[in-house]
């Protein structure tokens, strides 16, 4: 990593040993050196050159976690499970460590933690991320999102949590000049839900039922074993054909722990719609992804924006985000308007100083 | 059928015995009588009401065809298949019957047989739709695009036939202020790779390769057997990849004939995709559906808009119709920008004469 | 129906105006006249010819049910669903009504009513087959067990209720000379997985997980809404695997009420297996079924079956008959060795007077 | 490697370097050092043991190849590809130098090859298997299978190639007292299909279409490209179709070169059939595999099964051996009945001296 002498912007990762941050960590020093494409990144594509987002290898970070794992470890677990390459880890090393050092268990004042990192590291912003495993419990998410607003941070809810939209916390951060995003990132089945149920609306085709089943190992596949963490989760997979679809299909979501399938994740939808004359049709789809690979230039792609955001001194939920998440704080419903949304954040971004 | 005291307009239809033109005729009349509801219609749909559209039971219909089996005969036969509900084909029988008085054998001046069709029927103007099973013959195509020129009137090319991108015609229809659109239309493995592949490309996946497999009985399934005419409806395909994703991927698309599966087609995707860090993913997509079914309405749609754009002093290639197209004149490639440029027309409809 | 001169035997359905019973009524009608091939049904194959067999139009049906909607009814209701071809209840109306004349409302005696049947009729035999909605009341599809024994019937249970397993009364069935056959008949995604589980552990490959999703409307889908309900059906087809792979792999199996999807049933399967060197491999199967159409021939084959055991002396669990069933009372568990065991039943009947 | 005491036998492979075959070398001897569990060996499943096979560190290993590069070099290819696990290479580094000191070019006289290498090794027995891809030359496959006769070693044709099948070889081989086994390993999707057709068959369902893509990279992605060896390998699939169906359905079987698959495949199903009534219904399977660690395995067994024939004194086609075989010599289709047959070989070798 290059020691800067340009503006350094921090990223916090609340579940800062987890796959996604994990990803987030290596994938981060792999791009700043120059190890890897930026496949999977969206501010890597040409619309967003040139309007002043930070560059990785500018990008300080640091977080919180309640395990303490090395991040090497952690690395090579997920080389085990197919998620990094072979060897990157040793690449790496160096940053992990570093990494490693910044990383804090939560405790009685989390805020203190990010301003001491932002002030040791002499961060011009720093945006929280909340990666963590999906938790039931709805004050730590709350907990989380208050600290980054203390600490004078943006945020960002990548996952179902409550965060920034328990009662008052939207209005502090306004208040604080702060901008934030969320909520759920759209990495999976819903990312295909979204650019799919659109055309079944603008082709004026009945949904009668979607239905899906998603299978999965690793630490999310247990976390979402939890009925209620499911819930969560399904919230925001309905919101997306509510949305696009203007009604509720029939149909049921499954989330299933199936640890032998580790950090890949299988969805299947199966949609069955309804044509003229009533003619029956069905759609079914098959994903085989990776959550951790898909979500960790998702984490950059937003650190770098909500960043840039807090520059131009946007303040409360950054209009234009609502691509990333399954659960937006505003805008379209269907992927491509979405996109288009994205496009003008970057319009606005480039006129911003 | 009422006796409409209003403008009437005609649909003159090219192969106006087969599947789509069946289901077209026999779909606009239960239309027309409120026997269903207009699902698949886009132009059902909000943002095309009121913006002058004909409507359909002011839809007078004819066309060519070199059989002679009865239209009624040939809805039995859709019955059987599945494809239009029991019953249907009695309740509207005096409009198949009507339709049947005005097929021709096509002979030596197809542009007669048009132009005696809108003179008896005292219509103010006609769209020549082109539903024909694909041909490989280009003259055939040519001849009829022609022959609607000569009639003076709009055509829509739905197939995959050279139609009006023959050397001159295009030139001929602009002069002759006459507006047309296409080609193949837009029904299934193509729709979906339209809503499919703009996700790639927004979310900077890079598609390392796109196979796909088509089963289909039926008139098509045998027609598209002919490697020559397999080839044309391929290239169309194609374009939908290339132009979303920058790039043909790899990969073949395979059309076979399975007359057990009659018209109901199903369709095979598998998209192997290369996101963060280079993880390997796949998406499949398996789509059933009946084309007849999802291609009727969609000659209804362009029919209406193309009538209501040659009122409006359109000429040439009419804008904003890519939506219903694997290989449109012109526009976006990605399905949602195709429906924004959609909306554009239909308030370019609303504020015209 | 001829009025035969020769032996005729009795067929008496639990839950008689279902969808698997009318199926099973108006096939067999179907069949005795000629108006379509036996296809699906097992006992129509070359082994089973000459083998003594009650033909079908010595079959004669009644049965209880709570519902009284006449069958005529309930078979337009199947037509509407795609189950039973158009037509075929005007063409074996004479039959449902002669049916419907049997079907009694379960009262205080159910084997009155059983006995009252087969005496008015001159039956040889009769057999009792349940084929009722799973209920989750153990003491109702027992009291059905018990009454076939009163009225010196053999018994079928083609549904996961705990029938003659009852404590007990496997002992009166047998003590009373009678056979019987179950549980729960193998029609869908347990045939497939009977027929698939062998493959893997004949080739030594070890299946990690084993996950499924089964989407179907009409009163079974209803049914196995209810968690208790939906846990019988499973427990037969976790039985499958554990069979034939020694132990049950991770995943889980649901059940998911689609009203939608009305009579069919779409089941997909994933198995993620291990082979050489650890390689991770993927199995899926997508099933599209109607659960009534590939229930009814067997419920037939069932009755021609046990009827011709009880006449050639077999008491108690018929070998050779777990080929029919999730959850055989003996033998081998690999759909091939099953039948294998029904062709040797079949050499048995062939021997038995 | 161990310097057995005991008899040595040898597996003498042709296309000594590509997948299948260093799959092979490499798997046998991480096997032979307690490296990995024999997942995917049939001969060690239990109905195997005591039947007198040769140990794994009893078995030799040498070919003939017509490129050179070293096996080591290979297997890390197969690393990167995921098909041999990371770190594999290293620890069998000796004996994959071993296996390629063994390697020669095919020159004049292959027999004298096959011929030294027994002789040097003190070899009891040599099976000669080939592996290599698909080609379209029948003198080639002849050649070797000739040599093998020549060297007095028995033959096992694992690819689709006329192999022993030339005229007046099997009598030759015969003549020799050498047993020999074919054609074409039973791997993929022809594996799948040999256990789901007979289900089809045997519950009466009629198949009214199956038709298939594969999709494959690596070096059989390329060879089947050529449209003879694709005919070569679809010959063997339509077989066991038409073995246990007793007709062959309608259906094309496509296999695509998709390099960015590598060395994995994934092969889509589609199997329309009818049941009772004429009710339309669909099995889709999609199957996902390796074909080299899938082979490999099989490789070892009938290396194993056919020194253990030849040792026993069969000549000719081996009985029981149709289970690993598209296209075997004799005996049963199904895939159950297939394994029933290899058991009863497996008693006759435990029986035999």
């Amino acid at each position: 990593m290059t020691t800067a002498t340009t503006a350094r912007t921090g990223l916090w990762l609340i579940g800062a040993r987890g796959s996604v941050a994990t990803t987030t960590i290596a994938g981060r020093a792999a791009l700043a050196a120059g190890l890897t494409p930026p496949t999977g990144m969206v501010t890597a594509l040409p619309p967003f050159a040139g309007i002043g987002l930070p560059e990785l290898d500018h990008v300080v970070v640091g977080g919180h976690d309640i395990v303490d794992v090395p991040l090497a470890k952690r690395a090579e677990q997920l080389v085990a499970g197919g998620v990094l390459p072979h060897g990157l880890p040793a690449a790496v090393a160096a940053e992990l460590a570093a990494a490693d050092e910044e990383i804090r268990q939560p405790g009685d004042d989390p805020a203190a933690d990010i301003a001491d990192f932002a002030r040791r590291h002499g961060l011009h912003r720093t945006v929280v991320v909340n990666v963590a495993s999906t938790e039931t419990d709805p004050a730590i998410s709350t907990g989380y999102a208050t600290a980054a607003i203390e600490a004078g941070c943006s945020y960002v809810n990548f996952t179902p949590a409550t965060g920034m939209r328990a009662p008052g916390l939207a209005e502090r951060a306004l208040a604080a000049g702060l901008p934030h995003a969320g909520r759920d990132g759209k990495t999976g089945q819903t990312l295909l839900r979204a650019a799919l149920a659109p055309m079944f609306a603008q082709r004026a085709l009945t949904v009668r039922s979607w239905s899906g089943t998603n299978l999965l190992g690793g630490g999310d596949g247990a976390a979402l074993a939890d009925p209620a963490a499911a819930a969560a989760k399904n919230a925001g997979k309905e919101r997306v054909l509510a949305d696009n679809l203007g009604a509720v299909p029939e149909g049921t979501v499954h989330i299933d722990n199936v640890p032998a399938l580790g950090d890949w994740k299988t969805a299947w939808d199966h949609v069955a719609f309804e044509g003229f004359l009533g003619a029956r049709m069905v759609l079914q789809t098959i994903w085989e992804g990776c959550d951790s690979a898909l979500a960790a230039p998702l984490v950059l792609d937003l650190t770098r924006l909500v960043a840039r955001a807090h520059a131009a001194g946007l303040a409360g939920p950054v209009p234009g985000l609502g691509f990333f998440f399954k659960d937006p704080d505003a805008g379209p419903a269907a992927l491509g308007d979405q996109y288009q949304e994205l496009l003008g954040l970057a319009r606005t971004l480039r006129a911003a100083p």
